[in-house]
């Protein structure tokens, strides 16, 4: 069975709203409550009456996963066969838009002696301001090397993000971070045939930022790791023949959603601009993804009480959404960040649907433990996909 | 692991009882209530206050399933490796009993004008009788092609089934129906060169039933698609060391349980012939299926409350069939169809069992809501014969 050959078309509209890192845990030091039972949710919780709760794993059970693999697996990929690179994800990250043709890799600066040795792989950590001009400086002097595009951008501190723009390129190379300081950098060498030309690339582009940097003290040299391609994922709007707009206005995942082909306009840094933007262009797809991301920084931050406020503010939003009145309505997170662990974690998301044939459950309130009983069950997140598209009447009968 | 090495002989009986569509949605015309809760069914909830109850998925989230799907995985098959293609379908839909060597063909009459083009893909919908009359003038003159032999059926309408019975046939030839009309018929071309003899019989099929039909108005030529094979499924006595009987009283379900093997006796036309014949024959079998189409029938009328009365008429025969004392008992559908869609559905089936070493839940109703707390969980349908088959004392522990 292919999903692909029971796609059928509709006029029906899907709103998926993620809350990042929504998912807590019950807090020792705030009446052993989690953040959304500890959070005031009049909005979502009439939500949560009216439709169906469950909770989604993201990946494995167990297995805590960054934003790359828990998106995929909200958008119905499978996050354990896709997998994204680690220079694509850094790319992503400074929001850099990434084509089929991209070999992505993180790059540092570094400081090696007069023998050659690594002394300093992250170059004393130098200022974000510093890092900017020795980027701008070496891009100036290295564009194209063999026909293939030199793209180089800043990232925080010591580190930049290097793009190779080309034909037939690979990313079948090895890191040049000898990954422990007294080493001298490793040549990128190439693990199969195919490789050598990406290979004799980075060779040179190191070649010339040595040649750049050689009378700075700490940022002397460039160290490559995680080079990678660019996933072939099939695009989203093809895969389902939705025509998604993916509103965010956090960089990476702009990146995420562009590179599965969705509309990803910039529309501004907060999630009243999102809404905002929604709202006029409601007529022109039927598939949204709305991304909030406060939720996640509290609980990464720890901040149980943050957390709190970061839902009832979310939850404040929740009219203006629904006044919409999409088809399928959807809101959960991508992982959990309970405050308590203070970082993704493998807890599954609570869930929750609102669509005329949901079904229903007896769930009164929107949190992990509602979530738990509820008609959705406890299913893995890729599957959801599936069944927003079949509340959104756009999947045919499987078979006769 | 394989299953089938784990089976062991018992003497225990397992009656499976498939009400047909029974699972349901909450419909707003009634008071929020599914069919089920709707529905007066003392003795089904006091099998639910006995046994266990839980949900099973027919074949994958979101997916709704044809009949056909839906009951592999309910006899433990997987529903997305097997695939039994339109034709063996329509074959069996007609009650026609196929063997490993057939090719079934979905057959169409149409109308073409006089350059060959086709102007109406179903000749005008001719009533059934019209259509019978044709396809038996059509079988008197071609009996036999190159030492293959041809049969007919008629179905409803336009429409009959074509299959062809003999050695080394192949499934691989493409349809000749043009989907649109105003195009002239597709050749019957063979995708692979072992396809090409049978793609030669179906020409010579074709030439025949033209010369056959040349002066009528409507029904002028015909269109052959859905060419499928039988596929091989391994028949379900051997599978499970089982002997197997099968009661159904519609035509798809009968054709469905003898392509796996069942045996399955033409009893009658109404589910109390199916009783009556069950009560008779008890003692020759281990495994009973007993199919209720009622329940499926009223689900896709969308008709609420006849659906709530065919559960009703169901569960007035529940003591009849429980007098029988099976060792293991078990209620399930094989799809929804939640009158408020009108279709089969993608929900879960609501599933109860009733063996003396099922478990227990505080379930004291047979509905979607207490279903879904049950202690059988929310599993995949395919899933489902195993546990049967270990509460029937018929598996041995796998590994020491």
């Amino acid at each position: 069975m292919n999903l692909k050959d029971l796609i059928k078309e509709s006029k029906s509209k899907i709103l998926m709203l993620v809350a990042d890192g929504i998912g807590g845990l019950p807090h020792p030091d705030h009446g052993n409550m989690t953040e959304l039972e500890a959070a005031n949710t009049p909005n979502i919780d009439s939500l949560a009456k009216k439709g169906i709760v469950g909770l989604t794993v993201p990946v494995l059970h167990g297995i805590a996963p960054g934003s790359g693999p828990a998106h995929l697996a909200l958008f119905g990929y499978d996050p354990i066969k896709i997998e994204i690179g680690r220079g694509v994800l850094e790319a992503l990250g400074v929001g850099f838009p990434l084509t089929p043709k991209d070999i992505a890799i993180r790059g540092n600066f570094a400081t090696k002696d007069e023998s050659g040795r690594i002394v300093d792989r992250r170059a004393g950590r130098i200022p974000s301001e510093e890092s900017r001009k020795l980027v701008e400086k070496i891009a100036q002097s290295i564009e194209e090397v063999q026909g293939v595009k030199i793209i180089l951008k800043p990232g925080k501190e010591h580190r930049f993000v290097l793009i190779l723009r080309g034909e037939d390129l690979s990313d079948e190379v090895n890191d040049t971070d000898p990954q422990k300081e007294g080493l001298p950098p490793l040549e990128p060498t190439a693990r199969t045939p195919k490789a050598e030309r990406t290979a004799s690339v980075l060779k040179k582009f190191i070649e010339t930022a040595n040649y750049v940097l050689k009378d700075n003290r700490r940022a002397n040299t460039v160290l490559l790791r995680g080079i990678a391609s660019v996933p072939r994922i099939e695009p989203f709007g093809e895969r389902y023949r939705l025509k998604p707009l993916a509103l965010a206005y956090y960089p990476m995942y702009k990146g995420l959603t562009r590179l599965l082909g969705m509309d990803t306009p910039d529309v501004g840094n907060t999630f009243d601009d999102l809404i905002g933007y929604l709202k006029v262009h409601w007529e022109e797809y039927d598939f949204f993804y709305v991304h909030y991301k406060e939720t996640d920084k509290a609980g990464e931050d720890g901040d149980f009480e943050k957390k709190v406020k970061t839902i009832e503010e979310l939850d404040k939003r929740i009219p203006s959404l629904m006044s919409l009145n999409p088809d399928v309505f959807v809101l959960t997170g991508d992982h959990s960040t309970p405050a308590l662990w203070g970082a993704h974690s493998w807890h599954p998301n609570p869930t929750l649907i609102v669509s005329k044939y949901a079904g229903s459950d007896s769930a009164d309130r929107f949190s992990e433990r509602t979530c738990k009983s509820g008609y959705l069950g406890t299913i893995y997140a890729k599957d959801l996909m599936p069944i927003l598209l079949a509340n959104a009447g756009r999947l045919k009968k499987y078979g006769a």
